[in-house]
Order: structure tokens, then C-alpha cells, then sequence
């Protein structure tokens, strides 16, 4: 529940995040974002984009970042201590590189009131929920990922849309609570996304499929190709290995923290792939056709 | 050399190739496209929409890919036989899927007039330019790579701006006359590609590297992605894994053509995927951030 009279200069000024004129319960009213990058920064301007009236509050380490932020008006207000930064806030969304988000939940725990929800935008789930349990009673964490991002990185490329149409993982386990996990669905849903519930585990199982070796196998093709070889790239390959330009360190951090499901990933890739180095060796052209088709028939089943 | 009277009933309605006016040697007047998919359809829509007063000549094995051609005016005559289309033809460009072109260059073969030029799109080129040292005595064999194309097939999908800004090889021997080998090139620049020389056999080993090895990674990493993972596969996976949905004979001829040039990449692909997995597994933070920085640095440093 938001606290009753938490919020005295903003409330006459922002009205209630949902559009019917009677407060709705757990909505976001001063929101802390904890790093104010690409995904941070996309969010604040999202929030400011979706008219929700929220108070936005920033949190950066790097000076240069913080002004930057502030000129662009992706949040109200810009700190350069995470303490700071969720002071009245009912709302956090931890939006650093996760290799942060222990130590940020540390520093921000004596600081939160009761009823305060905190989510993220990681994209690893397990490590974060499991930190998080170490929060005060009755803050609420719902781990969130939206996904949604790009190779770019820094809140000079943050842009109101990066969120929209995408699809947010959100992450309840046993403890979570029902009502913030609601409200944290419903925030998403107010900026557009589609939102679906895993369990952190299946979650992280999943995700190194679809994203953290997809990731490191663009970077491993990018490896490979000598320099001669990279001028003569056709749009296949820069579709193929755009997400190789990535940030090494928030990748390492996401690779690291979830490299149990990676490296078993990555040895059924390397399986896959030695399987059809098999079948051309052979010139097994039925076994080539065949392995290739199962690819083919699969990926044409999905959204372009 | 255009063979004089050789095309009376188009030399007054189709002007010359060049815009000066003059009739410049070697320039495609009557051209055969051998195999009207979306390279061969493109490629005759691209040769319309440059105006090039070409005549062009189709040859497809499906009957309703000789029907669609027609309506959609992708060729100005179409046959259901290769030797007829290329009669009188003064160019022939093989647009097959690389697997058929030696059977196509024999049954040419005894058609062409000394002074033809034959080129072809094909992926790979050692074996098309060596299946073309058969072609008659004053026929000009020079190999081509336009690297144009989508995971998309058929002439339904054939658009006249297919090859517009992206780059050709081209792949002259000792053996390639010069004259046919610029003829080729100002053909391809005329349709808006840059052009670029290698050997046949630096071209076979440098486009395994940056497109048939990528796209062997694409549909490996579409084969591991599990059923539960593949709707929480967002804009990173479609990019990564989007060539993977190519026309699979397609992509097996190329693959079984390219075999041993394809097979040592994908050793190297393995290699550098096994020496993250011992990073990962080693939790060598250091490790993966340098595995990770070095991709990123290289594919940022490319065209998007």
C-alpha cells in the first residue's frame, strides 16, 4: 500500500498513475532508478512519455552521466548516492549492470520504507531474487526483465519506445508477494510491454538460450572472421552479430552470474555444430539438407 | 565483342547500356537469367528499373515460377529450357542455387556463340569457375558474388532494389579476359553494387568465414533453443538467428560445395566458444571481459 502522506508536494501535482481518478493501490508515485543508462534512462523517459504523472528519481556513478541525464530530462532529480536516490520512494527499479545489484540492494536496504516495491531490469533472475531476500520486511522485490535493450550503450541513447511492444519477464517466487507482483505487471503493461510470469530458474534456463549464447556466439563469429574477411560482410552478418557490440562489461557480469545454464548451452551449440561439421564431411547431402531444414522450418515459425 | 547483326529485332528498340550513345563492346543486350528465384527475379527487375534497354531472357524449372515471372515482369520472355533462353543471348547469368550450375554449363554449352559472357550469383566460386573452363572457346567465364540477398525464396519476393548499395566480388583467374572481366564489373555497378576482386579460392575461404559459417551458428543456435524458450526470444535473437529461415537446398549446396573451407571455420567457431565456456566455468572475470571486449571493439568498428 502507498504510504499515506508519504508523498505531500507531489500528489496534488502528479495524479494517480492509473487514469480512473481514485488511487490505486501500490502504484508508483516517486520512482528510484538505479542507474541511468540505456535501459534506466529508456525507462525514465518511458514513465515520462506514458503521462504517469511519477516523480523520477536518478541514481548514477558517473558524473558525466548524471548531467547528461538531467539535460535530457529523463529524470526530476539526480544523485550520486543510491541512498539518496530511493529517499521517499515507493517504488526502485535497480537498473545497473547486475554485477551491481548486490551491493546496490546492501546500500539501499536501511533506506527503505515498508511497502516500497523494488524490481529490476536484469537479465539474469535467480542471483537478484536471491539477493534480494536479504531486503527489510515487507519491502516488496519482484524480479522484472524486460526484454528489451541494444548493442548501444549510455543514456545518450535512451529513447521512450525501447520498451514498447516487448515482452517483460517477470520472475515471482513462493514469497512474493501477490499484490506488488500485480502492481509490477501492470507498470510494464502501462509502458507497453506484454508481461509473462517465470520462476527465476526457468527463467535464467531459458534466457541463455534465447539471449546470453546467442549473445556469445555472435561475439565467437565475429572472433573467426579475419580482418580480409570483414569488409566483405553482407547484411546477413551484421544482422547476425550486431548484438556482438554489446557492452563486454555488462555481459560479463550476465555470462558470469548465470554460467551454469550458459556453459550447458553452449556445449549442446558446440554439439549442433560439430554434428553438421560431421555430415559435410561425410558429404552426407541428406543429413545437411535435413539439419539445415529443422533450423529453417523453426525459426520461419516465428515473428520476423 | 557484341556479335554485329547479331540482334536486329532489338538493336532500334532497346538503346545501348551506356547512356553515351555509342554502342560500348561487351555490354549485355540480349541477357539470360538461368533460374528466376529472388536473385534471378531481382536481378531482372533491377536491370528494368535501371533502364538498361536489356532484353532479358528467363529460364526456370517450375512452371509456376514461369507463370509468376511473366506476370510480374520480371523477364520479357521465359523458357522451360535452358539451351532456348540462352539462344542469342549475348550474357547469361546463372541465378540457380549453386548445386545445379555444372549441369547447366554443359547443357549451355553447345548454344553459346564465341564472344558470349556468362557470370552467375552463386556463394561459392572455386567450383562454378572451374565447371566453367569447359564452356567453348571464346565464351568468357567470369564468377560473381553479389552479396544481396534474404532469408526470404522465390520470385515472389524478387524487388528491383535487391542489389542497390551492397558490395559484388568478382573472381577472375590468369585465364579471365580482362575486357569481359570490366564488362562484368560496369554491369554490376550499373545496378548500383561496389565491386571487389579476389581469387576464386580467397573468396571460398573468406565468405565461409562471415556468411556461410554464420549461417550454419544461426541455425545451430535456433536448433538448441528450446520450445518454452523460443516466445521469450526478443529483437537480439531475431536479428542473430534471422538467416537461418534460408531455403535449406539452397544453403546445403553451398555448405557441401564450400565443405572444407566451412568444416576449419566451424573448428574455430568450436574453439573460441570451448575458450569462453573455461573462462566461465574458471568464474575468470578478467577472462571473459578481454573474450567479449575484443568482439565488441571489432564488430562496433563495422557499419551497423
Amino acid at each position: 500500500m502507498p504510504k499515506a502522506g508519504f508523498h505531500p508536494p507531489f500528489a496534488p501535482r502528479y495524479p494517480p498513475f492509473v487514469g480512473s481518478g481514485i488511487m490505486s493501490p501500490m502504484e508508483p508515485r516517486r520512482l528510484a532508478i538505479l542507474g541511468v543508462g540505456l535501459l534506466g534512462g529508456s525507462l525514465g523517459l518511458a514513465c515520462k512519455s506514458a503521462a504517469t504523472g511519477i516523480r523520477i528519481c536518478g541514481y548514477a556513478h558517473n558524473p558525466q552521466t548524471r548531467r547528461l541525464a538531467m539535460d535530457r530530462g529523463v529524470v526530476d532529480e539526480m544523485y550520486a548516492d543510491p541512498a539518496q536516490a530511493v529517499h521517499r520512494a515507493d517504488w526502485v527499479v535497480l537498473c545497473t549492470p547486475v554485477g551491481l545489484f548486490e551491493s546496490l540492494l546492501r546500500q539501499i536496504a536501511p533506506h527503505l520504507a515498508p511497502g516500497t516495491i523494488v524490481t529490476d531490469v536484469g537479465s539474469t533472475k535467480a542471483s537478484v531474487v536471491a539477493a534480494a531476500a536479504g531486503l527489510p520486511q515487507g519491502v516488496h522485490f519482484v524480479g522484472s526483465h524486460p526484454m528489451a535493450g541494444s548493442e548501444k550503450r549510455g543514456v545518450e541513447f535512451a529513447r521512450p519506445d525501447l520498451y514498447r511492444n516487448a515482452l517483460c519477464i517477470v520472475t515471482p517466487t513462493a514469497s512474493t508477494d501477490p499484490e506488488a507482483l500485480a502492481a509490477v505487471e501492470r507498470f510494464w503493461q502501462r509502458l507497453e510491454m506484454r508481461t509473462t510470469r517465470l520462476s527465476p530458474q526457468a527463467h535464467d534456463h531459458l534466457i541463455a538460450q534465447v539471449s546470453h549464447v546467442p549473445h556469445v556466439a555472435a561475439a565467437a563469429l565475429v572472433a573467426v572472421a579475419s580482418e580480409p574477411a570483414l569488409p566483405l560482410a553482407g547484411k546477413g552478418f551484421l544482422d547476425t552479430t550486431r548484438i556482438a557490440a554489446g557492452d563486454s562489461a555488462l555481459w560479463r557480469d550476465i555470462l558470469l552470474d548465470n554460467a551454469p545454464n550458459v556453459c550447458d548451452t553452449l556445449v549442446q551449440l558446440r554439439e549442433q555444430l560439430q554434428e553438421l561439421e560431421t555430415h559435410l564431411a561425410r558429404g552426407d547431402s541428406e543429413a545437411v539438407r535435413h539439419w539445415l531444414e529443422r533450423a529453417a522450418q523453426k525459426r520461419s515459425a516465428m515473428v520476423s
